[in-house]
Order: C-alpha cells, then structure tokens, then sequence
C-alpha cells in the first residue's frame, strides 16, 4: 500500500500558493547548499552508517537491562515518547513484564522519588541526553542518579549509565572521558526536535526492540531527494514536503493560526506532541507562526472536536490515517435495532467510518485539511512520516522568513529561573525579577 | 495555605472588563434560575449526599477486583484519568502491583485485543460509563466485553459489570434492569464535561483508593456562594469564577484566540486535557471561543513554549502552580562551576524557580496571564480547582452569548459514520458522502 498525501480537501484554490511554489528554484538552491555545506543532518543522515554500528553493538548491552531510565526533556525525550507509545504499548497494558523504559522529561520530585524507590539499580541503565550537556533538568537529575548508582553499585556504576551528547564538548562529554561512560554523539546541527532518527530517539528504540534499520529507511527514503546535490526547482516543487510548506505558509497568510494534528492512528497519538514541538519551536517566531493543536482520533471527537468545527474559524488540520489497522474483534450479531449499523462487523471498521465523517464534516465546516494516509503503521511508515514533517516545517519556515532551526525566545525565562536561584552575574536578570516579585499584587483567595 | 488567583500579569488594564462586569446583576439573576430550577447540578451538586452513600456500599464490592476497565470516552473518561494521573500515579511507576485503572477511550482494536488477552476476568470489573447508553465508541466495547466475560464466567458476567448511565432511560439503563447489573446514574443535567465529581469520575477515584470527600468538599466550597438563592450582582462580582468569566471574555474581543493551561503541578498534567474538553467544548460555537491549548511546566518550556513567546500574540495563559510540592533530593555538593547555583539546594526548587521565570518571561512577552496558586496539590484543591473553572467555563459561555452546556457541532461527524457503516435512514448524509467519495480526488503518493 503506498502512503499518500490527499489534497482534495486542502482549500489550494483559496490560498495564494502561487507566490510559494514561485520560489521553489530559491529553496532548491538553498537545500543544495546547506545539505551540502553539512548543515541539515536531519535530511542528510550522515551519521546513519556509524549509527547503525553503534547500536548492533550496543544491542548486547542493553539486554543486561530490565529498565531504561531515559532523562532528557523536549527533543530528547518526545520522540523517543512517539516511538514507544507506537511500537511498544505493551508497557502500558495489564501484566507487563518485558523491558521498560521510562522517560524523566519534568523536574517532578515525585516520580524522581519513584524511581528512586522503585528502580532495581542492578537491573537499570540510565540514558542521560543532552546535546549541549547543560540541560539543568536534565543533567540535575543526572547528578542525583549517579549518586545513587554509586550508593547501590560502588565502582560498577559507570557502567549503568550511557550518555548522548555532543561529541566533542560540554559537561557530560567530559564524564563521559572521565569515568569511561559509555556515550553515542548528538551531531552537530540536528537540534533536539530533529533527533529522533539519531541516537537520542533510537537507543531507547533498540532497548524495546524496534526495527531501528526501517525507521531510517523510511526517513531516508523521503528525504532523497531534498539532498540531492543536482536538486532543481522543479524537483523540488514536486517533493510533497515542498507543497506541505506553501500550504502552511500560504495558511498563515490567510490569518489560519492553529495547525491541527488530528491522529487516527491511536496508537501514534504521540506524535502529535512530537509534530506540536517540531512545528511550534520552529515556526513561533517575529509574530508568526501557526499554533500547532495534536488531536486524537476518534476520542477528541467527544472532547476538542467542537471547538474545530464552530469556534474561531482560524483552523487548519493534518489529518493522519492509515485504511490497514487491525480489524480487532466483532461486533456481535445479537444487537438491537439501535445498533444495527454495527451488527457482526469489525470493531476496527468503526475508526475508519468515524474518521471518513469527521474530516469530511472538518471539511464542510471550512476546515482547509490535508490527509496523511499511511499504507500501514510500521516503523518504515513512521520514519517516512518523521522525514516528511521534519522536512516541511524546515521549509515552511524559510518560506516564511525565519530561521526553523532555532529557538531564542525561551532563553528569557530560563535566565530568570537561574537569577531566582541566585546564580552568578544576570544582573539585569536579577533587577527584572525584583521589580516583578515586589510589584503591587492583585491577589485573591479562593 | 490559602488558594490565590494572581491577577497581577492578566493586562486588565488593556481590555474592556466593565462591559461584562455591568452584567453581574443580569447573571446572578440567571444562576439563581438555573440553580434554583435543577439545570446546573455541576454548581448545586444535589446528587452528593446519595452518591455519598452510594460509593460507600461500592467500596467492599470493589475491593474484589484488581482491575478496572473503565469503557468510556470525552468527559467519561477525561475527569477519572486526571484524578488517576493526579493521585494514583504508582500505576504508572516501576513494579506497580496494587489496583489497576484502563481506560478505554478510543477505538483502537490494538488495545482492546490487549486488554481481553491480558485482563484476568475473575479479577476485572468493568465500567461502562455513557449517559445516554447509545455511545458507540463505548456501548460498542461494551457488547465485546459482555460476551468476552459472559464466555469466561457464565452467568456470574453481570457481577463484574459496572453501568454509569442515565437513571430512566437508554439501553445500558435496559441492561442494569434485565440482568440486574449494579448501576449508578448519572444526574439530569450534567454533561459529560462537567461529570467528573459524579459517578462517572468517583467510581474509579474510589476503586484508586482516593478521598472522594475531600474531593466533592473542595468543588462545594467554591460553588457554594453562586448556588446561593439569594446570590446578588454583587456577590456574583466578587467570585473569581466570574472575574475569571469577563476575563475569558473580554480577551476573546480583543482577538486572543487561545488560551494556554501551563500546568505547573507535574501531576495535575492531565488536568490540561480535562480542562482542554471543558473550555473547548463548551464555548467553541458560532465561530467564537478561544483554543485551549495544554502545556507541562517545565516540560513544554522545551517544546511549544517558543511559539507562546514568539508566535502570534494571540494567546492568553491561565498558570497553574504550587508552592508546597515536595522538596524531593538535595542536589549533590560538590557540582561543576557551571551548575553551581544549584549546589545543595532542593530538586523540588528548581520547578519553583522556572515556573516563576516562565511566568515572567510569558508577561514580559505579552500574554496575558493569571497564576492560579494552590495551596497544596490534595485531593480538596483539585476540587476547588474543578468547580472554579467549570463555574468560570459557563459564565464565560454567557457573557458570550452561547450555550455552554450544548455541543451540537460533533453530530455531523457521527452522522455521517453512521451513514458510512449503512446505518438505516440518513439519506441526505448518504448523498453527501457520496459526493464525497466520488469527487476527482487530488491525491500524491510521498
């Protein structure tokens, strides 16, 4: 089955598409030059061959381990989220037994304390990631693991720790040399919401025994042609990731300021807050940018869904489905009137009847909305869709004029977290925080 | 502690506030209508003192089942699985073994061919929640549950069955009667949305183990003053539910089209997907309401937070907090220079000191925002919290103008699954989706 874009729905005709799609040239250039100037390893892949070796080889250590604690947060942790909820949800069903991996992406004392309490340290791995290697409520919570796996293992602690950051630099590369952790790169220039595809996404996706190899095969896939050193215009204007971006550009443009990412695929319904911060850290810039909204189908069609259909008509919707789920059990034959239009069918016919309905009844409400119909929901598929949306927002943001790959703004407020911890210098930091917390409050108990 | 709105960052100053303050007189008097004639018993609560007992004759029942199956979706499901995540995330942790809480709120044939392999019948009770008896998301698992149980336990199935359902009529109301299936009704006029302190929520908060007192104690204090008969203009006024209300309101005319829940208590994260239901739900109508949008404190600071910095200045922010969350472990003492501002402090300050510089840094960059700052993260200030704005919710809806207890938007989409699965009748949904289907359909394969 062949995975397919539908645009019948799409509302082209309402948008100015014309001015994007007139700069295909312009992007083909660009994509040449950074894909060869080595800057977009998300599309490139480069690291994907010594990757692979690296993780056959970690394969057998990581079978020591009944529990992967992964400490990470955005980018380190959302994809690896998406992966596991999608390909493992046996963790999260009655009697599990096998391999866990659970993710710190908070600074939550009680689930710190949890794990504390309640993790086998002898029987437990602990993934720290964090490109720069400076992440506090990452590597804060590092710290206390390493004391505890030296409180319960003495010397053989080092050897239930595994670190992913940058290859050269940063506090943990050094504890890394240091202590002879054992470490796998983040690569330079794949900014955490563009790693799920390296070691920050796989290695908890070879800890539950994903096919690693298809995930990368289907991303691959997808982005061929972007990095193509030959890419044209043309080729460009015809590379679907291409078309996603004028859309979601000529959308903004029209005053369409939330984005939509309603799943069909229940088990994938994490990737929607995967997709909600690739979209939302790449495009929220200079006043731009489209809300991304992750929705699940059917469930948030009894939740959010009326909202999408009669509140602000500010919404467009990607709308992901695959025809081939599981047919899962029958509707017995024995139902009354009522219920009649489900008699002896199956139980997964209704999540293809529900989805046809609301996005046709998204449609007739004015909801401008591409299909993202997957052929199936294995991992190939997964890593094309990754590809796909990866690729898309990085272009929508260069069509709309600012750069998809960074994320300035939210620096403000964790200078203001370390002036209220009182850390050296931020001096202007510290006067704005005074000024803030000693204003005149309007206060009122309830 | 008390429980305190902060209203010091919520840039009433820019909005039209009197306008809908001039209207307190005009919406006491309605409360006092709806109140006083039975249409609001999310406020006046008259189900209480019999739910009371009844939940106290289930308690021994349900202390025979280490599993609940709990089939319900939208407002059926949304308020118990905050109250799960809230206060009984053990289940959630390393080598859970007490009681159990599923809940089956999608289609998903993958999870429900999980839980009739791996759920032990003898020890699973299932609940099926539906006011109406006709949901089929939910009657539809039902049946396939019935049947599974009935071949597992013969005629002992009905004992292990649970109905949540209207008192009078429907056909789960038929089943309670034919096979004398314990049932607990879910009270006239309350929506699903606005369920969670009935039945519908305490059953499982019961089964959890969890104060149902405390809980429903909590929601009155808050509604107590609006069900008040003699509740004047006055005295609406000075309730924060209706500051919240003209708050709501006034920032919807000056084109704040979003309004972000940043819940700064990790536990109380799904309280964002509670919340999401009933702000969306209810005022998504006549192409007004704002999008709720959930985020995690600290979490999403590294994720969306970029777009709520950066992105269309569009959106307003309700920041939920607490002061009193657990210290959790001291950070070591001997930490490298650069993380030297947390030497020796607590984990727990770190979320403290973030919350606040994401706070600051949300009002510095325009967005309007109220802190709501909960004593302590117990079962009471949940209470508290759900009755504040589920109050909030429907004062907003009128001093909009629309009907916040409806949600008559969804039932296209049904409609036409319906027409879909060949259900009787439907001829003109038929015909549209027919045409549908028919249309030249713009398709790409990626």
């Amino acid at each position: 089955m062949p995975d397919i874009l539908d645009w019948t729905n799409s509302d082209l005709e309402k948008l100015d598409m014309a001015t994007y799609e007139a700069r295909a040239d312009e992007l083909a250039a660009r994509l040449r030059e950074e894909t060869g100037g080595g800057r977009l390893p998300f599309l490139t892949m480069p690291y994907a061959a010594q990757l692979k070796k690296e993780l056959d080889t970690l394969k057998d250590f990581l079978k020591g381990f009944d529990h992967m604690l992964l400490l990470g947060i955005g980018g380190s942790a959302l994809g690896a989220r998406a992966l596991q909820q999608a390909f493992y949800p046996q963790q999260d069903q009655p009697g599990h037994t096998g391999p866990s991996l659970w993710i710190a992406d908070n600074v939550d004392a009680y689930a710190l304390e949890a794990y504390l309490a309640k993790l086998p340290p002898e029987k437990t791995v602990v993934v720290t990631v964090s490109k720069s290697g400076g992440t506090i409520e990452t590597v804060g919570q590092y710290f206390i693991l390493k004391k505890w796996m030296q409180h319960h293992l003495g010397d053989a602690w080092s050897k239930h720790m595994l670190l992913v950051t940058d290859e050269k630099q940063g506090f943990l590369r050094g504890e890394a040399d240091s202590f002879g952790i054992k470490s796998l790169p983040v690569p330079d220039n794949l900014g955490g919401r563009y790693s799920v595809l390296s070691a920050v996404g796989l290695i908890p996706a070879v800890f539950l025994g994903m096919d690693t190899d298809a995930l990368i095969a289907g991303a691959q896939e997808v982005a061929a042609p972007l990095t193509d050193p030959n890419l044209t215009g043309d080729g460009l204007a015809s590379h679907s990731a291409f078309r996603l971006a004028a859309w979601g550009a000529a959308l903004q443009d029209k005053g369409f300021a939330e984005m939509i990412f309603f799943a069909y695929i229940p088990l994938w319904a994490s990737f929607g807050d995967w997709f909600a911060q690739l979209w939302a850290e790449s495009l929220g810039k200079e006043g731009k940018g489209s809300q991304p909204v992750p929705a699940i189908g059917v469930t948030d069609q009894h939740s959010v869904n009326q909202m999408f259909m009669d509140g602000v008509r500010n919404k467009a919707c990607l709308y992901l489905t695959c025809p081939n789920l599981p047919a899962g059990p029958k509707f017995p034959t024995d139902l009354p009137d009522q219920f009649s239009y489900v008699r002896g069918k199956d139980f997964g016919e209704l999540i293809q009847a529900e989805g046809l309905g609301n996005r046709m009844a998204l449609s007739m409400n004015g909801v401008p909305l591409v299909e993202l119909k997957m052929g199936s929901d294995g991992p190939k598929q997964a890593g094309k869709l990754i590809a796909l949306l990866g690729a898309a927002t990085i272009l929508t943001g260069w069509l709309m004029g600012i750069n998809p790959l960074d994320q300035p703004a939210v620096e403000l407020g964790k200078r203001l977290a370390k002036a209220r911890m009182n850390a050296d210098g931020l001096t202007e930091e510290k006067a704005d925080l005074n000024a803030f917390l000693t204003a005149d409050r309007d206060l009122r108990e309830f």
